[in-house]
């Protein structure tokens, strides 16, 4: 079958070609949420499926992890365009051998994180389906002060300029190796590394990041959720330029490192489901951000003018490394 | 399994039981939309998921109509609340084997409605699934005239009050009777019957319906998705009171009777998914829905004191219908 970014490449050529929009449509199809202009403010909408077999394995998955992820890869796609969490809707796909006390396990879960990050659930859906299917809807707010420029206060894919720095917050590589620990393991897994399984299970959106960002002069950002490298890609492609990451400086989990040794760094630059935040922007600004983060934020590169939607991975003598997989695309398969 | 109106009402109150909320939060689980208030203005928004072999098979229907109705089903519960559609985001869950050109043809008839609806599609996810499963998310917004109490514009489940008319939009019977023909005669239906295939497969909600019923002063309504007597037992649930239907003023499709004679009257009342609105109130506001509507509005019964979420159905001779189901729970199964 055809990929998800050829696809939605195709959908969204579809959508414009109807001359379908609206001057309150800021910013739609090709972001990490669409940003939607509602009276004096901004309303940012983003949705995310997780899907049994496809996102999660249910034998070593927990239900409230499930509950927990759900909602947290929404809230950092909202961190991702600046905007701070409002309400969700929630839509369960259940089989029908789904007992209502692991529904509500999910549930308690995603209230935790609700309860933590602001965020109010509002409603949602409940149908039969033959695989558990989790679809989240978060809504989110960006402020823009009065007689503000809205583009000053969103982050955005397509903002990124040759000679911007790109950095990164947290650590990268901690969810896929916990994944990998679980399906090896999966029984002695957490003992092994918690705070491995713990990223995989229960990712912590940048949610107090993205203020930051946007008060430091960022204006590109993208969460890590298919890979480093496909999520800065997408990046360059919208931005139409291309980059460059030196993968000594990528800040690798060291508990990956100490498990999984140079495999580590591969985890980091293409496993994915880190929902750190990527972004690009001056020296001066990142620096910004560096100095005022509760995060550790790393350089680990920079943009240039280059062929839209490249990026390359230096080694520590100044030589491309070649990766098998740029990242996740969710129709072309892998391990969940 | 546990239904789907159990589940809900224990999620329900596990969400009420967080103690978390907003002020900003208007109207809750337990609607057919969520109204948030967004700065000046109240943001409306919903979710609905169409599942293969749940709420369609593949084999009788059409890719087209699917994108359609998906849109649909959402737009009509904008319309249930008194909003007027702003964007939407598509969540398509596709199996491996799908073809590019299917999702296109789906794309297309959802952009058909989306046009003429003045719906803008913002955005949206693409996951493998093994099951197709197609999740729209439609926000609309309520107009407040500067001065006015926001609960002057909206329709709510909680507003009826014993005494009330209850009411219905156009006809009902119609879509429960068109997936009968196409159960029975896939190929030949639609010539037997275009009117009530056409019902089924693309269902037309009552955007334009919905202000008229503001402005003349009603406040309680719900679509028909369920099914007449399910949904109006909605209402009643959430209005802590219960209706009486004369089941020989329901408005039965005529093509419905045409074909199938008495058993019209059950599809029409239990058959679901024909997105006409159910309203209630005073006798003065519902003629002056009747003398402004563009379809036809029927009084089909009225609301009293009795057993919260009762509803009950009387035949020619007064003695009360037994109905062999209320309707639609999308937990508890049965054809699609």
């Amino acid at each position: 079958m055809t990929g998800e970014f050829v696809l939605i490449g195709r959908l969204r050529r579809l959508i414009e070609s109807t001359g379908l929009a609206s001057p309150d449509l800021l910013v739609g199809v090709g972001d990490d949420a669409a940003l939607w202009r509602f009276g004096d403010r901004i309303l940012a909408a983003t949705t995310d499926s997780l899907v049994d077999r496809v996102h999660f394995r249910l034998d070593i998955a927990r239900w409230e992890d499930l509950g927990w992820k759900a909602l947290a890869v929404n809230l950092s796609d909202l961190a991702a365009v600046g905007a701070a969490p409002r309400f969700a809707l929630v839509t369960l796909g259940l089989p029908p051998t789904t007992r209502a006390e692991d529904i509500e396990r999910l549930y308690g879960a995603m209230l935790d994180l609700a309860r933590a990050s602001g965020t109010v659930l509002a409603g949602g859906d409940i149908v039969r389906s033959p695989v558990l299917t989790i679809t989240v809807t978060a809504t989110g707010e960006i402020e823009v002060p009065a007689g503000a420029d809205w583009r000053s206060r969103v982050l955005l894919r397509s903002g990124a300029r040759p000679g911007d720095l790109v950095a990164v917050t947290g650590s990268l590589g901690a969810a896929a190796a916990g994944l990998r620990l679980l399906l090896e393991d999966p029984v002695g897994a957490e003992a092994r590394a918690p705070a491995l399984v713990s990223a995989y299970r229960r990712p912590q959106p940048r949610l107090e990041v993205a203020p930051i960002l946007v008060t430091a002069g960022i204006r590109t950002a993208i969460d890590v959720s298919d890979g480093l490298v496909a999520d800065l890609g997408h990046i360059c492609e919208e931005s139409g330029v291309a980059a460059e990451i030196e993968g000594g400086r990528v800040p690798v989990h060291p508990d990956a490192t100490r498990l999984f040794g140079a495999d580590a760094l591969t985890l980091a630059l293409t496993g994915g489901e880190d929902y750190e935040l990527v972004f690009t922007g001056p020296e001066v600004a990142v620096g910004g951000v560096a100095a005022r983060s509760p995060v550790p934020v790393t350089v680990i590169g920079r943009i240039f003018d280059g062929p839209p939607g490249q990026v390359r991975v230096l080694g520590p003598g100044g030589e491309e490394l070649r990766l098998e997989r740029a990242g996740w695309d969710h129709l072309a398969g892998g391990d969940p």
